[in-house]
C-alpha cells in the first residue's frame, strides 16, 4: 500500500498541526477554503480511490454495522428517540383496512407489508457530519447556528453533503495488543497505546486512512445497559496522535460515544468530540462493527462507506464494509 | 466481463425457469432450500464478488442515491408516514433546555446539534426485501405471515438479512436507446425495449447481475407531484425476461413503485412486485438515480449497495454507488 | 345569564382597548403582569365557574371535537407531519414476538392491543397557546424566544399552562343567519356579520366567553382536499369586535385555520393570529366541530374545553363539550 | 346523591354478576347487545349527566392529568414509544428555513412556533378502551381481532366510540384511610381495604359512578424510575367488588398500571385488566393525579373526562376534571 501524501497535503498538515495542538480554544477554518463542508473527506480524491482499491481480495466482505431493532441500545442521557420501528401494512390488516380499495378478493390475494420507522440520527452504526459538535455557537470552518440552523437542519456541512467514502481502512486493535478481550470499564486510549497497537499488528496509518478503533465493548452488544455503562473510549492525546499526527481521515470506534466519560477537559463534555469535528474537520464513525475483522486480523483493507443523505443532518445510519487486500488463493 | 454461469446456477435455471411462466398463482420455493430468505443474493459468492470488483477505474465513483428531506416524493396512496426531520438539540435551544444538566457555561461553549428523521421504509432509494409482497398470505418460499409475522416485522425474511450487495450492475437507459430524454407518462417498458436496448448500448446481462433501468422519470424529482404522477415502469414480459431469462440477481429503476400502473393483471394490482419478489427471489430497488451514469454513458460498473439492517423489515435505505471498470488513464 | 363584568375586568378593558386598535406593531403587555402565561383565561374564577355551570339541562352533552385518523385533513403547506397511528401490539403479533417473554400460552390467552401515535400539534380539534405566533422574536407579554425557547418547547406560556376552560359558550352561526349552509370559499367574516348574527339569534356576548364560530366548513370534513381549500374566516375588524369589545376569552371556529388567506395584512400573513395572541392574549381553538350545536340551535350553553398538558408546547388537542342551559322537562 | 339504579340496570347486574365470578374464562356478552362497544359507558344517560351535574360547587376545579414531557415516565416492558415533542417551527428557524417562501422580512416580522408530538397511546393520563386486553383473541362482547383489528387499530370497541364521560366521581383514598402518605410498594389492595376506607370517608358508590382509587405512588412521579418501580395496584378481589357488586362505571387509579405485578392469576400477567374490559366492561384510567382532591378530602364529585377521539385506538390521552358537590360560600 502506498502512501498517498501529495503536495496539497503537506500544505494542509502545516496548516492544521499548529492550531490543533490549542484544544478547545474555538473552531478551525477549513484548509480547503470558506466554502468547504465535509473536512478531511476532501482527501478523497481519484486517486486515493484507486489506491484503496487496488489488489482486493474480496473472498470476504466484511459488514461492519449493527441491526436496528427495537430496545436497541442508543443514548438516552439527553431524551432523544429510541429506535422504533411498527407495520403499516399487514397481510390481514390490508384485508381488514382495505387502504387502496381495492376489495377482499384482491386484498386476499396480494398480501402487502409496509413499514416505518424512526430513529435519532446517531442510533446503530453512524457517521457524525461536521455540525454534530461546535464552539461557540459556529461549527466547523466557522459556519454559525445562528445562520445556518434552521428548523430542519443545517444549510452548511449537512450529513448529505459527505460523498461515499472509499478509502484504505485501518483496524487498531487495542485489547488484542494489550491481550485482553475489551478494554475496562472507562478505559481511556493513549497515543502509547495507539503507537504500541501500530507496533504490534505491523500497520501504520498514511494520511487520508480511515482508522476503526477496537474497544472490544461490542462483545456486550446483546445486553444494552452493558453495552452503554462507562464505555472504554479514546483520549485527547490519542485523538490529536491520530488526527494531527497521522493525518487520518475519519475515525471509527466500536463503542456508542467515541470517546470516554467524564471527560479529560472540565470545561468541555465531549473535548475528542468537539477537536475532531470542529478543529481537525474530521467525521467519526460510531457503533462500527469490528468484531469478526478483529477475529480474522485483518488489519489493512478497503472501507467503502455511503451515509444516507440526511438534508441537514448532524449524522446518518451507514452500513460500511471492509473489503480486504492481498491475493486471492 | 466474464459470464459467472456455474453448474449450480444451471441446476437453478433449470428449476425457476418452469414455475416463473405462471404468473400470478402462488410463491414459488426457493433453490436455496426451505430455509432461504433472501432468494437470488445466494448468487453472491467470494467469486462473484471477485469478478465484480476486478478491473475497477474509480475515477469516478457514481452515487446513485437521492437525498432525504421534508416534502421529497414518497408514496402517499395508502396513507404511509411521509419522511420528517427535526431537530433534538441546538446550540440555542441547549442553552435553555440545558438537558444534560452541565449549566451555561459550558453549553455556550460546547454546541450541540441532535437530530431525529422517520420515514416509511420505502421512501427515498432503497430496496425491497422479499417480504413486501407476496401471495395468498404467504411470502418467497412459503414463510407465511401467520406464523412469522409478529408487530415488529417478519421473523424471516427481513431486510437485515440480506448481504451487502457487491455486484456487476448493468444501466439499461431505455429513454436514451429510443432516442428520448425519458419515457412517456404510463409507459410500460417491453421485452423488445430491453433486447432493443442491450442492442443499442452494446451490453449484455449476466446471471448474477444487478440490473438498473432508467425510465428518465429522476428529471421530475424536484417536482413532487410531477415526479409521481403516472410513472412509466417496467411490464411484466420485460421482468419475465430480466428475471427469468437472464437471470439477474437484483433489479432497481430510477421510479418510485417499479411498475407502470394501472396493472396489467386485474387480479393483481402489483404483478411485477409479486413476481419479482415472490415467486422469483429477486429483490427491487426503487429511486435509484441513474441521470449522472446516463449522462457519461456508463452501462457497466461495480455496483456496491448495503441496505440498513432493520430487523424484520420489510425494505431499507441504502446508498449504491457504481465505479466504472476500465483502465485509469 | 349574568354577565359576569368585575371592577378588575373594567381596568382590563381599558388597557387592552387601546393598544388592540393599533394591529401589528408589536406584542402587548399583559394586564395580568408581567409573569403572565395566559391572557385572558385568567378571567376564569371561582364565580366565573360558578356562573357558566348554573341552570345545566344536560339532556345532551354535545361533542365538539373531530376524530383522529390516517388521512385525517392536517394543514401540510409548511411540511407539518401528518397524524399517523400504528399498532405496537396486536393479539397475533404477540404470538410472534413474545415481547413479555410469557410464552406461547400466555400469549394465545392474553390478547394485548397497544397503538401509538403521532401529529403536528394543530391537528384535529386543539387550542393554540400564546407562544404559538408571536411579533418580532417575542410572544404575549414580551416573553423572547431568545430567552424561552429551547429544543422541547417553551419555558413560557407553554399549553400545559392553561387551566380547564370552564365558561359560558356562544356559537355564532354566521351562515345560519344569512340564509347560507355555509360561508362561500375564501369568505371573510365581518364585524357586520358577527353584529347582525347575534341580532338574529337574540344573543350576546359576555366579558369571559368562549365564543365559537361557525363557518359550516366542517360539513366538508369528509372530504380532505374540499375541507382545506380555501376556507372562509375570521377578518381583522371582526376578531377585534369580538376581542377588544366584547371581552370574549377565547375564540373558536369550525374550520382549520380560524382565519382567511390570503391576509389582509401584506406585512403578515396570519394578522389575526398575531393579533389575538400577541395582543389580546386570546386563545384560539380550531376544528371545532360544530354542526350538532348549530342543528340544535343552542347558542348558548356551558363550555368545557380541557387541552393536554404537552409541557412546552404551542397548542393542544382537546375534546371540548358543550352542555345547554335551561330547564330539563 | 341519589343512587341511580333503574331497572334496566337491575337486570345488567343479574346477567354479568354471575360470569364476573369466573375469571379468566372468555370474554363476556354485553348487555347492551351484540353491537355494543363501550360496555358500561351506556350507563350514562341524560338522567345521569343530569344528576352528576346537579348541586355543583366549582369553586375549584381539579386537573386530575399529569404533564407530558420527554423522560416522564412511561412503560416500557414491551418496548413501546415514549413520548417526545418536539419543534417544528421556532421563530429564528423559520428565517433560515423560509418555509412559506415569504421572505425574511415577514418571517422577522412573524414568530412562528410549532411542534409536534408522538406518544405511546398508554402514556400521561389515559383510558384504556375495552379493545385493550380480551381474551383467547376476542374483545369485549365478542369482537374477534381475526375480523376488526386493521393495521389502523380496531374497526369495533375503538376508543373513538366512548362519550364523553360525566359521571358523579368517587375517590377511594386508600393510604389516607390506613393512616398512610402511600401504599407499599407491590401493595395489592383488596376487597377489604375498599369497604374500609369508604366507611372511614364516609361515602359509598352507586352504579354508575367512575371510582377514582388513590394508591399515593404519584408522590414519586417526579422521579421516573422510583414511580415505575414496583406500584401499589387494585387486586382481583377488590375489582370484582368494585365492577360486579357495586357496578362502577369506570374505574381510575394514579398509577401506571393498576393492578399490582406479578399477578395473582399464573395464567394472566394481566387479570385485572382482562377482568374489567374484556368481561365487565369497565374502562380504566391510569395516571389519573388524585394528590389535590386527596389533600382537600374531596370524596365525591362531578367527574367530567373526554378522551381524544383516535379512531381504532385502545386507549386515548385525557384531562379529567372533578368538581366538587355543595353550595358555595
Amino acid at each position: 500500500m502506498k502512501r498517498r501524501t501529495s503536495p496539497s497535503l503537506s500544505v494542509f498538515l502545516a496548516s492544521v498541526l499548529a492550531p490543533a495542538l490549542v484544544f478547545g480554544a474555538d473552531v478551525a477554518s477549513s484548509p480547503w477554503g470558506p466554502d468547504d463542508e465535509i473536512g478531511r473527506l476532501n482527501m478523497i480524491t481519484a486517486e486515493s480511490r484507486k489506491a484503496a482499491l487496488e489488489n482486493l481480495n474480496p473472498t470476504s466482505a466484511y459488514d461492519l454495522s449493527v441491526e436496528y431493532f427495537i430496545g436497541m441500545p442508543s443514548w438516552q442521557a439527553a431524551g432523544d428517540p429510541h429506535f422504533q420501528m411498527w407495520m403499516t401494512h399487514t397481510p390481514k390488516g390490508t384485508l381488514v383496512d382495505d387502504p387502496l380499495s381495492v376489495g377482499d378478493e384482491m386484498n386476499a390475494h396480494v398480501s402487502y407489508t409496509g413499514s416505518a420507522f424512526t430513529m435519532y440520527a446517531h442510533t446503530g452504526t453512524h457517521i457524525d457530519a461536521l455540525n454534530h459538535f461546535g464552539l461557540n455557537g459556529k461549527i466547523w470552518n466557522h459556519f454559525s447556528a445562528e445562520e445556518h440552523l434552521g428548523d430542519r437542519g443545517w444549510k452548511r456541512a449537512g450529513v448529505e453533503k459527505l460523498p461515499p467514502i472509499i478509502a484504505r481502512g485501518v483496524l487498531l486493535d487495542i485489547p488484542a495488543a494489550k491481550g485482553l478481550d475489551e478494554l475496562a470499564p472507562g478505559y481511556r486510549i493513549t497515543r502509547d497505546d495507539i503507537k504500541y497497537t501500530l507496533t504490534v499488528q505491523g500497520t501504520d496509518i498514511a494520511p487520508g486512512d480511515v482508522v476503526l478503533i477496537r474497544t472490544g465493548r461490542m462483545r456486550q452488544y446483546s445486553d444494552g445497559n452493558r453495552f452503554m455503562a462507562n464505555a472504554p473510549g479514546l483520549g485527547m492525546e490519542a485523538a490529536h496522535f491520530l488526527a494531527a499526527e497521522k493525518q487520518a481521515m475519519s475515525l471509527g470506534a466500536d463503542n456508542l460515544s467515541f470517546e470516554a466519560f467524564p471527560s479529560e477537559d472540565s470545561d468541555n463534555y465531549v473535548p475528542v468530540h468537539t477537536y475532531l469535528l470542529a478543529q481537525q474537520g474530521v467525521t467519526i464513525m460510531e457503533l462500527v462493527n469490528l468484531e469478526q475483522l478483529a477475529e480474522d486480523r485483518i488489519y489493512e483493507f478497503a472501507f467503502i462507506g455511503t451515509p444516507l443523505k440526511i438534508r441537514g443532518g448532524d449524522a446518518a445510519p451507514l452500513r460500511p464494509i471492509a473489503i480486504p487486500y492481498g491475493s486471492v488463493q
